[in-house]
């Protein structure tokens, strides 16, 4: 076995999960989905899909309607031509990281990564022999809010094959303006690196339609790859369906890509997603109403536990706090875990400097999240 | 974009088959799939899984009840024990393969590739910074039979990280035999290497229920990796199923490679592989029965055109042809694919060797197949 491979990092979340996951009196707030099933429309879609006998294989593009729907959709929702020619589909948001990470790292590439960050892209690099540079979000103490260190990306671009950002962000619900989307897209053409730009939460917003992109800006020669998935937009984790958003000119090697890692997406499955966006705004609006109720809950309770220090947010649906006194985020949630039954992602799972942090999953019933903050009061008051 | 990604060689199948992908009028022989859509019962176990709310993110190891019915048919296949913890499951083959080299492949590392064989394995190899070491099976005159050249195999291993093979054997249709696996386990451990098994078309086979494997006689904890998919058994090609087979005590740094490269399969694509597994042996019963006749078609009329030279074959749904005159193999499957709208494979895809040969995948059904072999009569006669 490779020590590399050997000594990655596992997910501290599904380290800690992995211990209770069968237990039903455990209220889970570990993992990044919300309790909501998949929605019939799409289900059925699926169903039609096996009767008119889609079971074959497809092409590495994907399924040619999912990929002219994928590319009218994101070229409305960003108010930008987008060609089908740089839309891939990928088995979710993940499958669309480590392809990214096959194509562009080489053996001691160095990648910056902005973090807090949902981790698994950073073991993408590690998996190519690549090295992660974190630089983390600043938590301005003025505004108690968070926002990129620019002075240390300058600092640190030259000489760096690539940058990674995730916004809407899990785990702060840090959203980019688009200012800063302009900064960032300059920065990177001047020195000629690629952004990598996780953008699975541009729909979990809550006081627009879609958060800023770089899709927003970007030229089709950029050297900008965005990922995006079904999983969060349509309640569909368990799916395994997304996107992949290239450079112009580019296809022919991102296919290689995917035929040598998955083949492509099941092929039921990518009808489904044709579904899921030609019929799925009136279930996104649903879900970001509940999702806004659960919100509101979190907030409230939070900031009414006196050892919490809560920072804003303003999308995804996570919070992400820290607790005084607490400084191994891992012990306090398994702790946490025995005592109230409640699963806790520990901030140490997502990068340098989350170790006194932790990070809640609210998207949940209002009922079962009450109950979920009734349980943990006691020690966080 | 990293040049070894760049330089990457496409399926040249792909690359013919793309020109035509549309075309109704061509008899696809070229991709490695049967015509038959996956049968009902496995389909209406995915309906009854999504009623049932399967749609939310698994394990990394897999759906519980389905790792299980693995792990049994496995043991009982192969009359041996074999443990849940060595069993995951994967987007069919190809991301077993592609993990597989992840775990084990530095920069550098040398792997023996068994070849004519399907290539993705050998990409997967370049994609981490290894070398492929070609060696091609003998083709034995006097008996018209392809064998395994375990004297440049012995000469060659010292120094190699692993060794891949498949059987039963695509393109070839060769099947290894038990005395042989004997040999090759043998020989990885004297010199400590790992063995990649791609064993998808063990059940693809004409005189026995299953192929030998390397799991009717290695112990627990030989460096083997065993890869297995429904894609072939089950007629589930475009559902993204498989398995794979691993030494005890690795399955925790499996599921972390499960993790940062597709999470898992779609949760409810393995619920229907549980049905498929245990519903499954009348349908491979009949499968096998009309795979028999159509090769029997295939050898039947290759064997009656005067060009061409068919090795003996004993499993898979494959024939492997020279034909006479032919040194560029691309060439000749875009002429008659113009000329007979027939899709063939080009040996060229499977290794070297593989120059002026030709491969057919005779899963169709009879008529079409004897239509196809109608169409190509002229150019091989």
């Amino acid at each position: 076995m490779r020590k590399i491979i050997e000594e990655l990092e596992p997910s501290p979340i599904r380290t800690i999960a992995n211990s209770a996951i069968d237990n039903k009196d455990v209220i889970p707030l570990w993992f990044g989905e919300t309790d909501i099933i998949t929605p019939k429309f799409i289900s059925d879609s699926l169903k039609s899909a096996l009767d008119k006998g889609h079971t074959f294989y497809t092409s590495n593009h994907g399924v040619h309607e999912l990929v002219e729907t994928i590319t009218e959709y994101t070229s409305k929702l960003h108010k930008n031509t987008i060609t089908s020619k740089r839309i891939m589909v990928t088995v979710g948001g993940m499958n669309a990281l480590m392809i990214s990470a096959e194509a562009i790292i080489n053996p001691g590439d160095k990648i910056i990564c902005i973090t807090p960050v949902w981790p698994n892209f950073m073991r993408c690099i590690e998996i190519m022999g690549g090295n992660v540079i974190e630089i983390p979000l600043i938590l301005s103490e003025s505004h108690n809010k968070w926002k990129l260190n620019l002075e240390e990306i300058s600092k640190k671009i030259n000489g760096a094959r690539g940058l990674y950002i995730s916004s809407p962000n899990n785990p702060t619900g840090w959203m980019m303006e688009k200012k800063e989307h302009k900064i960032i897209l300059e920065l990177c053409r001047k020195n000629k690196i690629w952004i990598i730009a996780d953008e699975v939460y541009e729909r979990v917003v809550y006081d627009r339609k879609v958060a800023p992109s770089f899709l927003d800006i970007a030229d089709k020669n950029d050297l900008l790859i965005v990922i995006n998935s079904f999983s969060k937009s349509w309640a569909m984790t368990g799916w395994r369906l997304g996107w992949i958003t290239i450079p112009d000119g580019m296809l022919h090697i991102f296919e290689k890509l995917n035929e040598f890692n998955i083949a492509s997406p099941a092929a039921p499955i990518q009808h489904a997603g044709i579904t899921a966006i030609t019929e799925g705004e009136d279930f996104i609006s649903d879900m970001i109403k509940k999702l806004s109720q659960a919100r509101e809950i979190a907030i409230k309770n939070l900031t009414s536990f006196s050892k919490v220090e809560l920072p804003a947010s303003s999308a995804a649906f996570y919070v992400f706090f820290k607790v005084k006194g607490v400084t191994n985020s891992e012990s306090f949630c398994i702790n946490t875990l025995r005592k109230s039954g409640v699963g806790l992602a520990p901030g140490t799972a997502f990068g340098k400097g989350g170790n006194n942090w932790i990070r809640i999953c609210y998207a949940k019933s209002p009922s079962l999240l009450q109950e979920a903050f009734n349980r943990i009061k006691p020690v966080l008051s």
